[in-house]
């Protein structure tokens, strides 16, 4: 059990995606679980928090997805990325990825889906049926039901991950190439011009 | 104009946004133009590319957006913080933001909407219409027809900050609070356990 590890407030629970990590897509079904990367997922809501994530057809973790109506959005950390990669590369038609790569799991507190251990947030999503958009875009809606984070790195309803190299968030590029993301910067109103 | 800057092929455009970037959206529509920030943003496919943004239904910048049936996401970056935090704060319906704010400009090569100078890609895309994502949801989605990056930073389909410190993009997470991205880090496949 992570000691570190608080409920987020739903009305903030956007900012856990709001600067773009990509994720780790939870789902579980009639005691089969899987797990994936994706990188393609946003907010698209602040309250009741909607979320929108990118599922290809092909993904077992989408059929438990949408048998069981739910998920979990996990976002991983730098000290997980060769996690990410793995599970991003395998598929769980072939292999029970937390089996064969030893991963750990908490329980959700509102979905059945496992939580991974080591991320730094978890949003615990009811799938929003969109039939036209799942089909045609692979596309899924959500809303956030629960919410928790690292309050290591995600104190206040803010990201801070000074200090915590192996925590910050993790931002896929292309094929195993992702970007770690850096620091705090304060934007400034521009005063008009006369 | 900017000498660094060159086209990125279409299949590859999705990269301009996979690791989860702010961006500023900018419409053009009978002579009238508006800019405005937007984090909720993602590609949702690889070719042809296309990408989802939500706007809110108070913006300009939307109206002018579905008037014209295109639009451009621009990816700002570290020395453009002030400017992006004041044109996500200000309302296109009371200012003119290019003037007050001495916005310059890049003509389009497929889209009238005008391109950000100072960014560091360009996505100009063309509106999938579906009405029930825009009225539900306030979600568009878009097809890239054309893509553009600033080779200091995006070359051969990668993104590469490693000494351009202000041209690193910006992740928001809220109220001007922003993150800038990080350096490069490569996942490794982990072996299967026994």
């Amino acid at each position: 059990m992570n000691p570190s590890l608080a409920p987020v407030p739903l009305a903030k629970a956007y900012r856990l995606l709001n600067h773009g990590p990509t994720v780790l897509v939870s789902a579980a079904h009639a005691e089969q679980c899987s797990v994936m990367a994706a990188a393609w997922v946003m907010a698209v809501d602040f309250e009741p928090c909607k979320v929108a994530v990118v599922l290809d057809k092909q993904t077992w973790t989408r059929q438990l997805l949408e048998a069981e109506g739910s998920f979990v959005l996990n976002v991983p950390c730098a000290a997980q990325v060769d996690l990410v990669h793995t599970v991003g590369n395998t598929s769980g038609w072939k292999v029970d990825k937390f089996d064969a790569y030893g991963i750990e799991t908490l329980e959700g507190t509102r979905i059945c889906a496992p939580l991974i251990a080591g991320c730094v947030a978890w949003l615990e999503c009811r799938v929003l049926p969109e039939a036209r958009n799942q089909q045609r875009y692979d596309l899924f809606l959500g809303e956030v039901v629960a919410a928790q984070a690292d309050t290591r790195v995600f104190r206040d309803g803010h990201w801070d991950f000074a200090g915590q190299d192996g925590l910050r968030t993790l931002h896929h590029v292309a094929g195993g190439h992702f970007l770690v993301i850096g620091d705090t910067v304060q934007g400034q109103m521009l005063p008009p011009q006369a």
